[in-house]
């Protein structure tokens, strides 16, 4: 008898973390994963800080090589494999090969990792200087640009947390930066106060934040004369020799979906906690599924590296004849915007409301450490509901460990929390790392006087 | 009819936080303090760095001034007032005042903030070269005592965290440190693994610990010569110019005990979740009283400033005329031994053992964030049940963001998880911070694989 076959489509953050949970699981697996593109196994959280030149080279990027998961997993990697079709009934995926005949591959167990894309095109999107962040090979190309032609002038096409993440290696490589951004705000979900001290923060360091300006087009820079393309909003232009498109990612589920495999809500491939579809042979795990939110109890759509590994592993776990659980998230994030960390878990004050709590949200700025440690000032907004207290959600940002801090509100979410339990939570106190009174803690206390009023 | 009058004995953290709360809860309350020294409103956890010089001046470590006290709050703070005895039956408050006839205070609510004391008095413990950082007065004689009188050598008795606090700034004044240990590890409870971070540490940095050296009397250093005196263990002796006495605190609980208050089995006095003692008019907070191990549902004495700080709001709220409620600690503090930060929450093996749990725990080594911005060695210990795999503990050691990393420990404490809770918790990840899985999420898959054999 031939051992089982586990195909896996994708081999970024959760195809190879699946497979990895796999080989270990079952070292008889016979284990064949499908990349489109030439490389696996990289993070992709680290790409902004490719392009900045803190990391030097892209294989830092890597995890593992191809080689080690050959020699040392007894992982099978065919690059510039495109998985173009999946036949549940018959358990085929067929590929596409670059420069040679499609092939079809048999599975016993399926993992879909198909990722996410680029959420938008507009005209001019695919000018030669116009980028995406998303993937390595995507990354590669930028810097090459950047290194050869020197932009000086750059535009970044949305405000999220990846484009603000780039913002700072546009302008580490001496570029002046303005950011489109058609809503009112900078990252979606971010409350006001915490959005002002990141344009604050922009502000400080040059780069011109548009709100309000919806791009619909970028025009000129056709090759080989790539430099000076105008970039088009409602309501301005701007000139730029690179463009980012930076304006967040939708589910690559359409592989999935042509093979019957049901969507949820989101337009994600629907996923039960051991990351099954609705067919038994087919897990599918990342950018490309929607997963439950902890606070709502509802399917969202929240493509994270984070998640991504922690579902791979699952998969690859339970695809393996494992059977473990992914039970959900609390919406955690954190990002970098120079030296301001911002971070973010739960749910804002609309998106509470608009699952239908009676959310209200209290702001404090206090100090990280003390003031003889050079503490700086920490914004901690507090979402809570009005009718029960409890925590919704948590936004926080300072310049000193703003970040890894928004891991107390992520608990207090885990925990279903309410700020009244929230008062004397015995958090670590020194002076080189705290203050006596945490900023959450003074937030929990004033957004429990604000349920008595 | 005259105000009701709020009698506070002892102006540190508790008395000064429980003054505040007092006149925030009630405007018309007339408020004294009691002080037996010169300085209150300070923070004692700073005392190390005002020894090192990172604190230039003492006063850098008044949270409140006392004329703030007198002027905005209206806070009677009377100095050099030493209670001495308490008469619940006739609601009085004996005190001494220096070089002055012994003044009586009456009152209708008390609040009993006497504080601790140093544990160990051993035979030379009183000679003029010996020390305690205890208190500012203390510190500042300390320190008076390096600038004027340049040890050279010095040795530390006990190497609890302040003993390890005063490592550096003794270091850093170019001395050499010895410190005596009387048991095998580190700091009380910390477990082997992180205790030889912190011995590699001090090793690292030519201080030499003397384990199992329990100091039984310092001799020579008669005033006026102070220099050269002997510290004598049971297995060596080391010469000394200055010795730190860093045994740990008892409670002051004395005069409570002779009032009739009702000491617990720490020795500490016994408060229920309102600070209240058994005397309905009387409440006690911070280093003097004994608090609830949240783990283990037990009476614990854990003396520290965030502490003493929320017990003293409790007890001033309640004295007030509010009905607060502090619930109890889950054992949480973070120390810095020269780069390395120390943290611990809950119980280690021993003492859960001693408890009563089925206590076991793994230990891992990971990485505090991503290689390319710096990421250096995070160790995790995390400490749980057998039986259920409660979450009873975690250590961690590590020179990034360790000591604010303890928190995700002491939120699982508080919502009693176990770590099967833990594998897929959604803490904040971006390069910049902190790497895609967690140290502590690593530790809880050991665990639960532990659980598992």
């Amino acid at each position: 008898m031939s051992p089982e076959r586990l195909l896996i489509i994708g081999g970024v953050a959760a195809g190879m973390s699946a497979a990895s949970r796999a080989r270990r699981r079952n070292p008889q697996l016979e284990i064949i994963v499908l990349e489109k593109g030439d490389y696996v196994s990289y993070g992709t959280c680290g790409l902004p800080y490719y392009l900045s030149g803190q990391v030097k080279d892209w294989k830092e990027l890597l995890v593992y090589s191809p080689e080690f998961f050959r020699d040392k997993r007894g992982i099978d990697i065919r690059f510039r494999h495109e998985a173009v079709e999946i036949e549940p009934g018959r358990k085929t995926v067929h590929a596409l090969r670059s420069g040679a005949e499609p092939l079809a591959f048999s599975y016993d167990k399926l993992i879909v990792t198909t990722g996410g894309a680029p959420a938008l095109s507009i005209p001019g999107s695919d000018l030669p200087g116009v980028f995406t962040c998303n993937d390595l090979a995507g990354a590669i190309r930028l810097r090459e640009f950047m290194d050869s032609r020197q932009p000086k002038n750059a535009v970044i096409i949305g405000s999220g947390y990846i484009g603000l993440e780039v913002v700072e290696a546009f302008t580490s490589h001496g570029m002046r930066v303005v950011i489109f951004e058609r809503s009112e705000q900078v990252i979606n979900g971010i409350e006001w106060e915490i959005g002002r001290r990141i344009e604050e923060t922009l502000t400080k360091h040059g780069v011109e934040l548009r709100k309000m300006s919806a791009v619909n087009s970028i025009s000129g820079g056709a090759a080989p004369a790539t430099s000076s393309m105008l970039v088009h909003s409602n309501s301005s232009s701007a000139p730029a020799d690179v463009v980012l498109l930076s304006t967040g990612i939708v589910p690559r589920s359409k592989l999935a979906a042509d093979a019957g495999i049901p969507l949820g809500p989101t337009g994600a491939i629907a996923v039960d906690e051991r990351m099954q579809t609705s067919s038994t042979s087919i897990y599918a795990a990342g950018d490309c599924v929607e997963t439950r939110h902890l606070v709502t109890g509802k399917p969202v759509y929240f493509p994270l590296g984070t998640t991504a590994n922690k579902q791979g592993r699952v998969a690859g776990e339970n695809a393996g004849g494992g059977n473990a659980r992914f039970e959900g998230i609390v919406g955690t994030f954190a990002t970098k915007v120079f030296e301001l960390e911002v971070a973010k878990t739960g749910l804002s004050v609309a998106a509470a409301r608009a699952s239908g709590f009676d959310a209200d949200s209290v702001t404090v700025t206090s100090i990280s450490r003390a003031r003889y440690f050079n503490g700086k000032p920490l914004t901690v907004t507090l979402i809570f509901d009005r009718s029960s207290g409890r925590l919704l959600g948590c936004q926080m940002a300072g310049e000193d460990c703003a970040a890894k801090r928004i891991d107390v509100a992520a608990m207090a979410l885990h925990a279903r929390m309410r700020v009244q339990d929230m008062l004397h939570l015995d958090l670590s106190y020194a002076p080189p790392f705290a203050v006596v009174w945490e900023a959450i803690l003074i937030a929990a206390n004033e957004a429990v006087k604000k349920l008595a009023r």
